[in-house]
């Protein structure tokens, strides 16, 4: 698709990166040029960035999850990482690992991130953002926790499913976003991203501190409380389960728990 | 350097990733067609993977590191993440960042996994590794230590330099290893990576479980004992200072510390 609207625009655009680096010179000739040539029913959404340069998870940043989790509240951002072999579509199958059979489901408000950027300031920040999607941090909670360090549970393949597209920022408040998952229909996590304890302004002006942002660098959230991990029993996530994570003003993505092949 | 190189190989080799990726069967051709063009003096050596998937990191993987910085021994492999903005060459300046002073050094081994691989076991693990390097894991302890998860301390902008080049498996062996790192000339880490508690081979087989390693993929194996934080009193890097990482049968990495521009 991006290769099909590539070849109409006024300069060569080989992927979603690059039409995200150069959207401010784009913008206009890239809406002109997106027809309705197929119908969104009739084509298969791949996640909007595919390969993206990091993809960054935010801990702890609603006061229900921080308390569900049992932890103290953060005094400072606490960031992970999901391997970017993680990435997945909107609507494809998330895999149960043979690793492990604690698979759960955490709803975020997801960012990618526009502009090439270091030393950010939270006032600045809103600049610096591409757009926003829905996303589901799948976690593996016994590989989350066997160590100090998250990232290799939240690193499985087909762990880090988003989109179904991105929202550009002029269409939506992400200050206040409805959102929501479910299992097999069943509300698991309600909430409102105006709960968030650290905004994405307040999220870029960390981040940035220690690193350089790139387009199409990915950014998690945190999830509201509701994880199945915390229910009483906790409930992870078998084969055949639908997950569903959807944001007001955003759209759904909706995957499929399958067995890992093999 | 590699765009030199791929224009003389029957196939299309755009980046130091595909030539990887392909080696098995560009191997031949590449040792005929890489002649002595220039002299290692005459050029400036990049990182031998400019933008690799992945960066992986082990901790607490040499006992005396472990004794040092007065943790458990580890039962499991504790993993971390370098941004892979942070990669740096083997003689290029590290930064010593406006957002900190306690700017470490961590001599490491390094491996770069050359296939695509999902489920090794450590008995075919040493048949997807593309080779080894010498890198140096620049850690800043503030920002590593204010939450529990390491990784925008081990992610700073410039902060993993590896090289000075990539050395095959059938030139050394990777299980006995003298490694050191000096400050100013002054040694400060000398080990071996016989005293590895996890070799490469328990590392892939560990991280492959959760996660598709692919060609370019960098994992920096553990430091051993001797860094500055460990010092009494804890000895940080200032600007100016030079910072050495040498394996014997690999080379040499060294990098300057300047201070963050700006």
């Amino acid at each position: 698709m991006i290769t099909a609207l590539g070849s109409r625009l006024s300069m060569p655009v080989p992927d979603m990166i690059a039409l995200i680096a150069n959207w401010d010179s784009l913008a206009e000739e890239a809406r002109a040029a997106t027809g309705n040539d197929h119908a969104v029913g009739d084509v298969e959404l791949l996640a909007p960035v595919q390969r993206p340069g990091k993809i960054f998870g935010l801990g702890m940043n609603y006061a229900d999850h921080v308390a569900e989790a049992a932890m103290p509240m953060p005094e400072d951002q606490i960031w992970f990482t999901k391997a970017v072999t993680s990435v997945n579509g909107p609507h494809a199958p998330v895999e149960l690992p043979k690793a492990s059979a604690l698979l759960d489901y955490e709803a975020e408000l997801v960012f990618i991130i526009g502009k090439r950027c270091r030393h950010v300031s939270a006032d600045q920040a809103a600049g610096v953002i591409f757009g926003y999607c829905a996303g589901n941090d799948f976690s593996v909670r016994d590989w989350q926790l066997k160590t100090s360090q998250y990232v290799l549970g939240k690193s499985f393949d087909t762990h880090a499913p988003f989109g179904p597209w991105i929202v550009t920022p002029d269409e939506i408040d992400p200050a206040a976003l409805p959102i929501r998952s479910t299992v097999n229909g069943e509300v698991r996590q309600s909430s409102n991203t105006r709960h968030f304890i650290f905004d994405p302004a307040a999220q870029i002006a960390h981040l940035s501190q220690a690193m350089t942002l790139e387009p199409g660098d990915v950014i998690f959230t945190g999830t509201p409380g509701g994880v199945g991990a915390a229910m009483k029993p906790p409930s992870f996530l078998k084969a055949g389960d639908i997950v569903r994570v959807e944001i007001d003003g955003i759209g759904a993505i909706e995957n499929r728990v399958v067995n890992e092949a093999g």
